[in-house]
């Protein structure tokens, strides 16, 4: 199984797989020398997808997930993104779970602005279910709180960044939110004291990680490896900042190990 | 002449050059495809500040300035990082004009992770001041602020990551404070109000400017240009992406040109 973002954030999807999956074998790429993605423009978002998956495809796994809500945002709606290999997104399997979810139809989107932008996860759930009503929020200053260790339910800064944000579906009545951004699980505590205990939050990262496993059991494509092997990591910056940072997004008792992958590597053969 | 930075801050620089050297061509390169570099590994902005030398060369511009702390960080003390073309970063000009303004010999400094662990400003001060005192503060939420356009100094967000970051500075005494990121000047309203007005701000993009003027003249290598030409932009993401947040940065009246060269361009030909 390949799992990739642009950063650390897909390390909570890759984490969720492990617990569904023990005998599954996973390799997982971030591209911390170029994250963030979700302030870009499209067509560069596009070009480093295209990359992050010939990199995955060049691992031979027999199925990948794009952990990231900005490239899932910015691939969703077209046909194959990795050709014959499996491939999901995070958009689709949360607007799924949200729909399963919402009581009253009405469901919040909150996601970088470059995933916000393309309307994605509205879309997804319009044809879905065609009934539910969205709100959504561009969160932009999330990814900057949670990489610069701003979570915390009770500090001032991040309580007003989260009020700033979700007002408008606070407003909205919305009883299911999604967390479109891999990242903002981190910020779930906030979110909740916010929105209130009613409010179920969708994890973007586990939706997508439950509907893979259910995938593989569909195809019959799992695997019975005996021998439990590490999480299989790739970065694009240097190995010990990824270590530095992993232990935050994968919580603790998984091993890994980790290689870096310069950025020459991964755009080497992907023409622009 | 040729400025880049990681994104659009140096801009800030290029702006204050053109009012001091209004008949010099000005060419600007802003890596907006990979900003920000101030959260990234040494190897990595030592890697991207190669690429970026190399590329202003390909311009054959007479003088290249790293309007960039990280980058200006880290190459700080390196012989000659731009080969046989004059360089010029941002840490020695601001801490030359720092030292010059302070009274009291304190000095506060401000910056990104990358820029605060390479303890630059530090060096620079403690071989043109020996005799100052340096507080320093790693503000990594400041270039995100400003990127997702929380600057109004009565925003409480803005005022509670100043006040956050910069208590250890105001409580040591300085009396002038160095802005070690061009991205800074824009939060400094914002800065001086929590400082206070006996506070004296040093903008490190502005003194970079003012420093490569001299140099020009030293050297006799003004250029004599009766036409004026508009400043030449290069960015590495969409030419729509920096159009929409330029001018933030240049502020108005000042004509640019703006041409994309893709990650791949400025790659080429630099090894790893």
């Amino acid at each position: 199984m390949g799992v990739f973002d642009s950063g650390l954030g897909g390390l909570t999807c890759a984490a969720e797989l492990m617990k569904l999956l023990p005998r599954e074998h996973i390799i997982y790429f971030g591209d911390t020398a170029r994250v963030p993605y979700g302030t870009r423009s499209r067509e560069t978002i596009l070009e480093y997808a295209r990359q992050d998956i010939a990199f995955m495809k060049r691992h031979n796994v027999k199925m990948i997930i794009a952990a990231c809500g900005t490239v899932s945002s910015a691939v969703l709606g077209m046909e194959a993104p990795a050709g014959d290999t499996p491939f999901s997104g995070v958009v689709e399997p949360a607007a799924r779970a949200a729909a399963g979810l919402t009581k009253n139809g009405i469901i919040g989107i909150t996601g970088t602005p470059a995933t916000i932008g393309t309307a994605a996860y509205e879309r997804a759930l319009s044809s879905i279910a065609p009934d539910v009503r969205t709100v959504n929020a561009a969160c932009g200053l999330f990814v900057p709180l949670v990489e610069n260790g701003f979570t915390d339910r009770d500090d001032l800064i991040v309580k007003e960044c989260v009020k700033r944000y979700l007002a408008p579906i606070k407003e909205s009545g919305a009883d299911t939110l999604i967390l479109g951004c891999t990242h903002y699980p981190h910020l779930a505590q906030a979110i909740s004291d916010y929105m209130g205990e009613g409010v179920r939050l969708v994890s973007s990262g586990a939706a997508a990680a439950v509907q893979a496993a259910e995938h593989l059991r569909a195809y019959d494509m799992f695997t019975d490896n005996t021998d439990k092997q590490p999480l299989e990591c790739y970065t694009t910056d240097s190995e010990e900042l990824f270590s530095a940072n992993a232990g935050k997004f994968l919580g603790s008792g998984i091993d890994y190990t980790v290689r870096r992958a310069p950025v020459e590597e991964i755009i080497k053969g992907v023409s622009a």
